[in-house]
């Protein structure tokens, strides 16, 4: 399945000039309020997500699993699937590899196919939360933090294979997401799991590239359910300085628990120089995964006002790497990351559209309404018409999902690949 | 302090063409999408919301409180304050009073001055959470459900003096918030407490004039810290059942543990024919009781989505009495109180444009991707034209907040009442 | 395997003197605080616990699952391995079968190997959260509640028919734990699904023997991550009472938002008859179905307050239906359910201590203090003699764990059924 | 009011041969599991917990508040009381100050009566979170955070007058909680904040005795409503590394979101040696301050697990400040301490009983059964004895709420205070 750029002129060219008449009123309006309409397009132009290859297919849950016809069943398929996300958005620019479940068996191929695509290769992600066939130890309970030194080694032999991998394609980054813990009271030490998981991301560290970071995620609970070695910002980073200077946090939208401020979280860690990436998704309950702004836009707003400060203000901080971390089994997975990246672009787009210098006016005059008008005033404007005018000029579809539909990508997918295929991965 | 309608006039008067410009061209693409936009401007016109009387004066916590300047010290000028609100905003037309801090002396004179303000008299408010000057018997222990029968008898005699106190006012309805609990294991037997409830709530039930209503809210901790008589819906519902057919569960956005899902709540009360009334504020954490809007507007889009339906679908449900039940310290009081009707008329609006037809459908096949396109397409709108014209029309001021700015409200109350001036109540 | 009465009352023998010295100090001890500890014994004799079929074998996460060996491939097997458990035990004697994954294949030998092992078939659960080979229709938008009546008619068909395999063998009630619900707002028309779900529930009863009774489980999230149809007890209640007298609400420990008071939902629920059911396990997040107590031990005791008082106040309530809704992969299972039914003889035993005659005279005193040194003196005191001595005369084990390990149980069945079977279910 | 040794004895002498006898057999009980019960013993009589100054009154929500009698009106009075308790207890052998409400006139007197009541001055407690008649400065927008340099300066001056104040009695420790935060998006700039809050903590850091410690709180909410500038553990860390050596954290039990797993952060601190302080009361929902295990008395054992731990094998972590953060208004204050403080001894117990050695090899072995069974069989065993030999030993009461009531203290202090004396502070 391949879509032809002429395709996506053709279907733009019925809504051009609404979109036209609407992207003109709005540019008028915001001009008179002093913003760069032109300078927000190229951020919006240039902003590029990463696609995770395992958000290709239906997720599941404990209970089940309801599967989407046509899903990817090889990293060719992935890269494929996540190029078209691209060609309809110019916003998945990347691709984030899961190892074991992304191995190429052909490197050059595969490059090629995502240079073809436009596709980078973001953070590449090791698996010690799984055992894969014919694995020596088990990680049943635990793995980089694990009482067993054979397989605390296992575990940092597979980071840096997947480093060694990721490096093959060009991949300028490792994340680490430590799913150790315990699930009952008593059943970790806490201080020994914790001493062995720096020791372990040490080795791991020093092992990298020169060029590469790392970044460390953390999660309160979940795959285990009373404690996780890394449950918070606050270990992740004392993990990551313990490291060395290229070791970062990563911070999963997700990974909180009820009410925690994320802004805040992301505005000091950018303070400190040591946000390393940002994982999106949304959730009502738990680490749901589920699409992005479907839940808690505002929040995602706020957040993302604290990213454009951050970016803006802390030079000490290094270049973010975004991925969307969400999938679920009820959408069609493409047209659930489509309305992922739409999400992400309008919290974007409104964010840069606050009134910065006012905003720390009122800060300082401690006018607490005032404050609360200015970011209400950038979070209320119709940005569609911003967001889609970058995608216009990148190339990509005005109206994605539309475009999806029109294009019948789907059932192009389901001829090709068949109905019952499942992908690799979660 | 009064505002004439000349100076609103006047201060509209700058902005008026900009103000026709977006509202024309909002117009014109609704209409493309066959939104019927006076209809919906009448809606928003038509939209009352009373203000509580112990909104008006800055709230505290328990850690202290910072009081604000011109702050009213009489129900007199609480009616006052509330009639400037509702000349900016003209969606404040109606006052919720809370005894025993607001009974009047004189009660033609309160009438006149409501009258004159064009301020109706909503549900009452009692009040057995705190003990005042002289009285007998002490709700320490909790009143309607009191294990003593001296107590719920004096619990239930105030609320039918409540109730006789609006009858004079003309007011229709009596809210009870029963804040009865316990703050440790053990201290309350739960079956006795509801059942206690559950008489003193008829006994006060059967007492109401016949054309009243009585509003039952729920609240699952604080000020009890283990466990509160009316914890939920659930119960409310439950007791209102036990009262009959003119007693009803009354929802407070607050009153409710993290991540409920509120509007399904609110959906199934109008279902049921048994949603009374619904009281706004906003929180990140507890019973905040911020600004609505604040914090999770998407929720209380939602929220009013809900609302819209039922009020179309339901007719088995009554006509609801709106409240704000928010108030904050940091903020103008007035302020706090206009922004909060923003954030509601904006939901509100918002909630009017959904294609209820197109999502009816989307969601008989399972398009889940189309549900969320057709809620989105509403949210994202920029509906401040809309709620705007509808003020215009009323004449109300285009911008409530610069409005009470540019007349100087708060300058004027302080040389009017002074500055250390604390309001009865909370 | 099978473990003899011999073999148990000799490893009782080694413990058998220390067990008496301390029972009978403990003995001593409460008979001074007029406490009936023979009636306390046979209580806890008397008690009985289903285990469900399902958690028999190692449970899993949406991570992934790491296997434990012995596993029960079939329902004889299931059934064997509760046999173990009630021989050790003596708490464990009746099984909860879930269908699809348990219909017999010979019913009387089944019932046969039930009763040889002293098991009664307890509740029966219905699946309509996974498709099965060769369903015509598909639940992954629902079931019970779905918009298509084709897929209702299924769903209740299938409910129909489990009454008919759990009725051939004695079970007297169903339970319903209906998954149905949405992952995105706007995805279900609330008022929909919840009368589409009670005309299928009414379906479901009317066609039940005449002394059967329906369970409905309330659930607020998971599998589905927006909204539940069934989300609280209010709703439970609500469908149960638009079923009949027969119809009744389960509360699962697991099934309710952060910080939820479960003793005071259990109350009110015996109060007004409709406690049908309880299912426990334990969890320190979402619904972890951990072992029971090991997180929340003094929750447990407060719940167990609440049901030792509704069986001795409350006729209007009929005899509860119990079941351990736990498993965890971390631990060998049989294990793992021993001691939840540790935990539970032991919050049981602590509560039927409980002085409930100073405690009614304290909460009427409001003497608050008193309220919880009552409630504390019960907890504190160390109850294993008498859930030992319950034990002891019933035929069980001492310690069972001990007794479980000193048989080298686990091992015999690895040895009989291998080490990589997988039990049928979640 | 006193509490003479002889009543004591008097009250203790009838109770004793009971005491006695269950001392005995426990005793034999744990000498079998080979625990050094004198050590246990020792330990607990050792055990001081400083009780603030502003627990001895009654405590209120926002709501009100409920006097009781004869509470505390100065200093003195305060002292009185803790002596009260300390007699009854042997536990409480010290006071935590809140300055400005509790400045001594007369330094050497207050010294004095301290010295007769065996009270220690513990660390002192700066108060920035409300404004004090004839201040220059407001509060309002924060204290330390505040962006104007006058506010901060006040707040600074305050605290090094804080030190003053306390080293003239003796006190050795400096906690700091900072309320400072918004209530509102946007209110603050983060960064900005943390800033100020860092350089604010350094001044006041470096004009302390050199052989003075500086404990930082932690809150994530409250009073604030959206975010607070220290708002969790891993920020307070930050900023003691950012003051020096002598700078440590400070757990307060509830400023925690909810599930928050507090025993890993303890321990995790105890391995960096930065916990300087803890503080105990329980909740169910928020920051409730209720009786220290009146809710979660597992937890806390789980708590004292690791401190426990860390006593034992950290001696790069200071000796811990332990107060007792609790109040209610429902209970006399003092009884309400008095549960308090015998939970934590019963708590402090149990977790001594937990045979290390075993659960070590346990853990390293993944026998998570038996990790469970080993923290249970501490946890289940009936303490009481222990606790009360330990007071026996060091001359307090056997049962001191029994004694308390016994030697009609509140009405004594009633006839000498008064009924409606209003204790400073909270």
């Amino acid at each position: 399945m391949n879509i032809e750029t002429q395709q996506l002129q053709d279907l733009n060219a019925k809504n051009l000039s609404t979109h036209k008449s609407q992207f003109d009123f709005l540019t008028q309006t915001l001009s008179n309020s002093d913003v760069d309409v032109d300078q927000v397009i190229k951020k919006l132009a240039d902003f590029q997500v990463a696609i995770p290859s395992w958000a290709l297919g239906a997720g599941g849950t404990r209970f089940g699993r309801f599967s989407y016809g046509g899903e990817p069943a090889s990293l060719e398929q992935k890269i494929e699937d996540i190029g078209l996300i691209h060609k309809l958005t110019q916003t998945a620019g990347a691709i984030s590899l899961h190892i074991p479940w992304d191995v190429p068996e052909d490197y050059n191929a595969i490059k090629e196919l995502a240079a073809l695509n436009k596709i980078k290769f973001d953070a590449v992600n090791s698996n010690t939360f799984q055992d894969q066939k014919n694995q020596k130890e088990t990680y049943k309970y635990g793995s980089l933090s694990n009482t067993s030194a054979a397989v605390r080694e296992q575990a940092i032999a597979h980071n840096k294979e997947v480093v060694e991998i990721g490096n093959k394609l060009g991949s300028k980054s490792l994340t680490v997401w430590l799913a150790d813990g315990a699930s009952f009271p008593g059943q970790n030490n806490f201080q020994t799991a914790l001493t062995h998981t720096q020791n372990s991301l040490i080795s791991i560290y020093e092992d990298m590239p020169a060029d590469w970071k790392m970044f460390i995620e953390y999660k309160p609970y979940e795959p285990y359910f009373y404690s996780t070695v890394i449950q918070d910002w606050g270990t992740s980073l004392m993990l990551a300085n313990g490291c060395g200077e290229r070791a970062y946090t990563l911070v999963d939208l997700g990974h909180h628990l009820p009410n925690t401020n994320i802004e805040q979280i992301v505005s000091i860690l950018m303070l400190k120089g040591k946000l390393g990436g940002f994982h999106f998704n949304d959730s009502k309950y738990g680490d749901d995964d589920i699409t992005v702004g479907s839940i808690k836009p505002y929040a995602l707003f706020l957040i993302f006002n604290e990213l454009v400060y951050g970016m803006q203000n802390n030079p000490q901080n290094p270049e973010l790497g975004w991925m969307i971390d969400a999938s679920h089994n009820l959408k069609d997975p493409l047209e659930d990351l489509i309305q992922s990246l739409e999400a992400i672009q309008e919290a974007y787009a409104k964010a840069l559209l606050i009134d910065q210098e006012a905003l720390r006016a009122a800060q300082e005059n401690n006018d607490v309404t005032l404050c609360q008008e200015i970011l209400q005033t950038a979070y209320r404007t119709d940005v569609r018409p911003l967001v889609q005018e970058a995608r216009l000029k990148t190339g990509g579809a005005l109206n994605p999902i539309a475009a999806y539909r029109d294009l019948g990508v789907r059932d192009a997918l389901i001829k090709t690949r068949g109905k019952n295929t499942v992908a690799t991965g979660l």
